[in-house]
């Protein structure tokens, strides 16, 4: 008997007939007795139809209005699942982000949770009731309605579990778990029992989207399991905790890529304090998001070269900003690449072990695949090679580091 | 400069179009220094697409989960509105029933309002906003959505305009005014300039669809003026007010009529007292409501016959529950006619004029028409005739009254 918060995205719940289904589900885990929470995202095409009549005012219609209208999705959702459940007989009962008091900041569009009054639910779970929360909104203290931007589900989900010491919060989504790489590329990719936080988290922002960072971030924070699984296959998904001193950790978690990169490369900037923040502070200024960064000294080691990648989308942009700036610092060339890819090994076992990066580093070798760029971190090698070998590259390391297999 | 609330119903605010109509319209009530609180329906036809929803989970929804469901109706207009109001540079702030806290019971899909607490949207008509409320829904004292029932967007703007004293409250719908009856039946019907509240309160009980019954009595309890116009052309509409002593009132102000009527009739009552109470409860408690009711000394002197109308989808039921209750109280006999019409003579000058009701009985005469019950009240003069006689006993009485022709 546990406390589990679960959440159901949006086309977990895209039609009456699958709402039913979620119902079911839900009677089913309330059969075995535990306690319920459960989250749900608007209807699959309804926050889209909800912009499409906004648009048709305005190109940029007011942020606080938006949220008024975003969040009516949800609300028709919590009332049509509570209303199937109760017809099975289930007790239940559906809360707005308002009603349910998940206060947030008050930046319309992409407010973030401050404190969540876990009152309400409480005396309602202990009533024996299922209590059915709309995801992706909350409130501001002045009492009008924000949404925490798009997929913001999954934070309300982990929230909620935090706030209540659940045990464990379920995520129900189109795929059956995290795997170690994208079955569309690998076949062969295998689906993890467990993961930790910050392997998911690393997986997450190099571009296995899963779940949203944000959700998984918090789950880490206030340490709440969380555990991804199919709404329409059954399986035990799989589950996102921190490390385990006693478990013998696999090498290798998995392989994620980012086919969205774009690299820049300054080269002759003269080496003095404070030279890499008035190079990216002008990038950083313009909202743009800089991933990887590597300094390297130049030949005469008067100057120095800088390298790193931003969004695709960002990339004219920042190519043009870097004309200006580097010519001010006087560096001898500004050049840029935007069909590049980033390949990363993820795994909290690297941190015991030696030798991974050779072992990554000769499998691309072997392929005749050129590194551009290299950077590390704890648990993750991430490498940039031209877009081409993507496919080429992540097998290729999916096999060199047998991920085919389980490590179990 | 004045306060006004304006209410705007379903078919106004039915397209992206119809809702920049509206910005238009109260954009123009704006520049003219007016402070404006707006009250807005769900756009047409999607309160019934909401319902069709619930219906295919459940044939008898949760009533609580209904109302979380069919309140995002509203939502989604206040949001709409308030993005082209802030479009056109007016600014603009949306509530839902529950923010600006539109108190009311817990009657689940028919609350009744308690109570408004408008410091909000004080706050914002000093700030220079224009507000813009959901209609129909509120909330009740646990927090929980409640909605007023069908129509009840009417009541919202009425509450709202005695909270704030509001120097009149605008109703616009798809007809430009009350009048003297039905165009449709009689094409000389006349706009009314202005009627009173105890006139409309008959009007619209008897079947002049215009104004939802509720909302006047709210308008006249506390005495606000009422005001029902077009949304599609220009024009005053009609003023809905108190009587003025100054006045000269017109004789009458309008026939009504009301299809919907079934009669019945229980003869050979013996008289006793509370018989009328043992005849009627039965009916009354299985919720069928019973409109005019008729008693006679029948011509043996001990015993009385009965007459009275119910809704037509109610005559069957009625029959066979009074059977039953004639029985066993030793009446007579039980008929009754499904075949019946109600037209009804309104106005407050017939308390002050003798001879109404013999000028309107010759007009039926006249006609041939055979009046089968007759009631009145203070205000009006009430016949029920056989269904045929409908059209040619309401144009005979228009005209009879002159009412073609305007009494100032």
């Amino acid at each position: 008997m546990a406390l589990i918060v679960q959440k159901y995205g949006g086309t977990s719940v895209g039609s009456i007939e699958r709402i039913e289904a979620v119902a079911e589900k839900v009677q089913q885990y309330r059969d075995r007795g535990h306690r319920l929470v459960v989250v749900v995202s608007a209807m699959s095409g309804e926050t889209d139809r909800l912009l499409g009549l906004a648009r048709q005012i305005s190109e940029r219609p007011v942020p606080r209005e938006l949220d008024v209208l975003l969040s009516t999705g949800e609300q028709v959702t919590i009332a049509l699942l509570s209303m199937a459940l109760e017809k099975r007989g289930v007790p239940a009962r559906s809360y707005t982000g308002s009603q349910v008091h998940i206060l947030t900041d008050n930046v319309h569009n992409k407010a973030r949770i401050r404190e969540i009054d876990a009152r309400k639910v409480r005396a309602d779970l202990e009533a024996g009731r299922v209590v059915v929360v709309a995801g992706f909104q909350g409130v501001d203290e002045e009492g009008n309605i924000t949404t925490l931007g798009r997929g913001g589900s999954d934070t309300t989900a982990v929230a909620l579990a935090a706030a209540l010491g659940a045990d464990e919060c379920q995520i129900f989504t189109d795929v059956d778990g995290v795997y170690t790489t994208d079955p569309r590329v690998v076949p062969e990719a295998r689906r993890l029992d467990r993961i930790t936080f910050e392997e998911m988290l690393e997986m997450a922002s190099l571009g296995s989207k899963v779940l949203q960072i944000r959700a998984v971030e918090f789950a880490g924070k206030y340490n709440v399991p969380l555990r991804v699984l199919s709404s329409f296959e059954e399986g035990e998904g799989t589950l996102i905790t921190y490390e385990e001193e006693e478990m013998e950790n696999p090498l290798i978690s998995g392989i994620a890529f980012n086919r969205d990169e774009a690299q820049i490369t300054v080269l002759g900037v003269p080496d003095q304090p404070g030279i890499a923040a008035k190079l990216l502070g002008p990038v950083a200024d313009a909202n743009i998001e800089i991933d990887m960064i590597v300094q390297n000294v130049a030949p005469d080691g008067k100057t120095t070269d800088f390298t790193f990648t931003v969004n695709r989308t960002d990339y004219e942009k920042t190519l043009e900003i870097l004309q200006d700036v580097a010519r001010a610092l006087g560096a001898s060339e500004v050049s840029g690449d935007n069909r590049i890819v980033k390949i990363s090994l993820v795994g909290v076992g690297m941190r015991s072990h030696a030798g991974i990066a050779a072992t990554m580093f000769r499998a691309l070798a072997e392929e005749g695949i050129n590194i551009r760029m290299i950077s590390t971190s704890e648990i993750k090698i991430s490498v940039v090679v031209d877009e081409k070998y993507l496919e080429l590259g992540v097998r290729a390391l999916h096999e060199a580091f047998h991920l085919d297999q389980s490590g179990d």
